[in-house]
């Protein structure tokens, strides 16, 4: 009765937050309701647009939000914070700083994860938000672990952008066979593995159902590295 | 940035709330993240479990952590609390008597749904746990509507109970099959239309992605309810 609880501070997306959620319950080794993970999620999907404020910061800023609610986590109880969402990790230090557990990286453990399974790993392709591919989060990472890091063209950015917020935001049907092409372009430039770093890209591959060792999903990273924390290193693959 | 947030008292079983928050965004009718409704997700599958207490008030009783759950919910300024589990409605009252926040009633309103949507409706199948059987919440409103309630047999519970039990909460694949040939039994039976009673059955159709007129899910007519509450009426369908 003692095992800690996960708290996630979703909503950036709201969608990507609930298939967050539900890959918790199905990572997690169980026989009964009993022996599942303690979550208390906070799906805000009010927080502002994150990649609107990085890009112009007249914008609304998330930040002030997003510390509020991850307080509000710590505040119940939560011995570990998530956050399902990679552009958000652009303010992971301010919102680290404001709370005394542990807030899960997304980029560190999609990097680890990325590292660990693509074998022979030099390159790898990072699908993303402008927003995220401006703050640079996983160069930075990267760079620790000795990987080169390649970012989409401009035009794949508008499309990925496209797909992000006009499709999978606005709960329309997804290009998956978009997604794909440009996962394919990157590849022909040479990264050994992509990655989706965005959780709304992760969404559309969750409802592909397909498992691919080339892409390296975000979403899938951080939920097993938080079903590892709360359950000794074991998990449902 | 006024509208209502909705308390989702889960864990009971922790897949079932995962799918019921992913119907909760489905549902909602949204062009961005922002036009989502705000939920608080306490997915606590700690809580002991309701059957086993309905049929021996020896056993751990789930009642206290379920009213400080909703408690919690109720103290962060959820403005609805919805229980995707129908065998927690056995303590609908006492926990409502607890909080000053409307409890979103999933047997009221999956037997409203049924009323309103079920053509010339007289018999009315109820697929449950039996903890919820035992308990009769069904029979109790469908009475209020002048509905007919019919029961699965103690060899048809069983086979409930099992893929209740030990398939979805367990983790494993779910019969569909089994499922809807207890279905098919309880039309045989002179049933207009058969309720899955239990938000695990409900998570087996949902996986199924069908939809039959005849087949009123609890987990849908309480999701429907929650958004209609605070979008005002309007929902996706």
């Amino acid at each position: 009765m003692n095992e800690k609880t996960l708290g996630i501070l979703g909503g950036v997306g709201p969608l990507a937050t609930v298939y967050f959620a539900d890959l918790i319950v199905k990572m997690t080794p169980a026989d009964c309701d009993q022996d599942h993970i303690r979550t208390i999620v906070s799906n805000n999907p009010k927080i502002p647009d994150r990649t609107d404020y990085i890009l112009d910061n007249t914008k609304p800023n998330p930040l002030p939000v997003m510390i509020k609610d991850a307080k509000m986590l710590e505040s119940l109880g939560c011995d570990y914070i998530a956050i399902p969402c990679n552009t958000a990790h652009f303010f992971f230090d301010e919102i680290q700083k404001n709370i005394s557990v542990e807030l899960i990286n997304i980029v560190e453990e999609t990097v680890k994860f990325a590292s660990d399974n693509v074998p022979n790993l030099q390159k790898l392709g990072i699908l993303a938000t402008s927003g995220t591919l401006h703050s640079r989060v996983y160069e930075h990472v990267c760079e620790r672990f000795g990987i080169e890091c390649c970012i989409p063209t401009d035009s794949e950015t508008d499309r990925l952008m496209h797909i992000i917020y006009n499709e999978v935001k606005a709960g329309k049907p997804s290009s998956h066979k978009e997604l794909f092409s440009i996962i394919d372009s990157m590849k022909e430039r040479g990264c050994d593995a992509v990655v989706l770093g965005c959780t709304e890209l992760s969404a559309i591959y969750y409802e592909l159902g397909t498992q691919r060792v080339d892409i390296v999903d975000s979403m899938t990273s951080l939920a097993a590295a938080c079903v590892k924390r709360i359950k000794n290193g074991v998990i449902n693959i």
